[in-house]
């Protein structure tokens, strides 16, 4: 099984715009808290300067967000309860990919799907490094099984 | 050619977040900007309903954000000038296609590439439905090379 | 006492900016789903198209915000637990004042105060109008002791 | 004459909320817009790690929000073109105090007033601290009749 975190979200109305609906962009927002909350259920977190910490000891380096996509099936409304489910599915040597669902609660309704990666940023050069070998490990435990571990760009072709 | 826009955007404060780089939901809510931009120069606006004007006149659909994909080349950050591009790269039965470029002023260094598909809703049903011909045409003039209408989708496989 | 609502909230990303800290525009729209909790913990809610609902009735008003102010007493910072406490502290004859206290966990520091006034709008001409009765007793039971009614505007002069 | 920047707004999707109108944490966001450009047009910046430049050159000082205060008198509704005019109504000690008037374009019907103040900081202390010489001589430059420098709290009392 691949890492996994849910939360719930209550749609605000800073998330919705004019149509009426959750808009799309305060969506790929929400798969930022997913993200946040999966690492911290794994002790890895992010101190106030962006860099990671293990089990609270800071690291050299962070995460940032190399590619993300998300696709719409339904929308979202005000004042929806929704339910984001965030997993790790695929940990090489430099990059997370993450992949997101959310379904509305509580009948379950498709709304969103979604995948991204972030790539491991050494904090002194601000370029892409080994992930450190106790946070892949905590990150692999249980890992989905093996992706195809491109770029989501090729879709760009 | 296809149909392009070309916007300044200024990095605010509520773009960035605590890492010092523009935040990713934020570069995806300037893909929006970019959007409404392009089609504000064909003429074709939104009612404060969410539904199409085009020339002015109310019509029965509407665009909705299916897709949208982004991918971050190097960091924007506070208080940078950035040129957005968008285009539209392809006009099919019911959908749209758009791609954007950030580059940074003035040393035009890339920043940002993504790509997006809006679909057409009927306001009345909220089903897919056929963009009307006068929206069409006036989007396809000067079109694109054909591109591939294969969902973005396609990068999760 | 007056009505009161807590809600917590972890400073998410999206809602820092790049000096580190949360962004005052971000903990003003905390105070927006403060509000929202509050109300619906009496059974008001909003549709979809910003009318009220009490006990999933349709009303023919809605709130608006009219005032809001916010003082930042210490910078919440990424990551943050704070507990948000709503207040109802007036029901005037077409308007309500809310006031807000931000306080961060576990250690209880304040960090944000203020208060806003919700203005009752009929849906049909948009303009004032005075709050139906089934709300005003739901939201004046237990209600704090008497408040000043003037305008926040004060401030300004 | 007070210091004065108009900056105008295209109010974006990402602006407005649900009930079709602007959200007012979204102005209150352009309110830091305001600000940033007046202070720019000053040589007043602000570096990447929140520190201010003046004519480029680093301050141990920064400017953080202390307060803010928003009055909404109509509603900016999507794709709405407004002006908002920011202008420093004192200079104190250690504190800013700026006004905002945000009109519609072009029919220049007022939609939002405003006022907020920005506290000195040392970087190094993160404590009140004096304004250094040549900011506060800029900005004072022209300035405002005396106004009253007591705190927006006095609204709450």
């Amino acid at each position: 099984m691949a890492i996994t975190k849910r939360i719930k979200i209550r749609v605000r109305a800073g998330d919705t715009d004019f149509t009426g609906f959750a808009f799309n962009a305060r969506v790929v927002e929400w798969f930022s808290a997913g993200r946040i909350e999966l690492l911290r259920s794994k002790k890895i977190t992010y101190a106030n300067d962006g860099s990671l910490l293990v089990d609270g000891q800071p690291q050299k380096v962070s995460f940032v967000v190399g590619e993300v996509y998300a696709r719409f099936h339904a929308p979202a409304r005000f004042d929806d309860l929704v339910q984001l489910r965030t997993r790790i599915v695929d940990v090489s040597e430099k990059t997370l990919r993450f992949d997101y669902e959310i379904k509305r609660l509580p009948d379950r309704k498709l709304l969103v799907t979604g995948t991204s990666t972030s790539v491991c940023l050494s904090r002194e050069t601000m370029r892409a490094e080994k992930i450190p070998a106790d946070i892949s490990e905590r990150l692999r435990a249980g890992r989905w099984p093996p992706k195809d571990r491109g770029s989501l760009q090729k879709a760009l072709i």
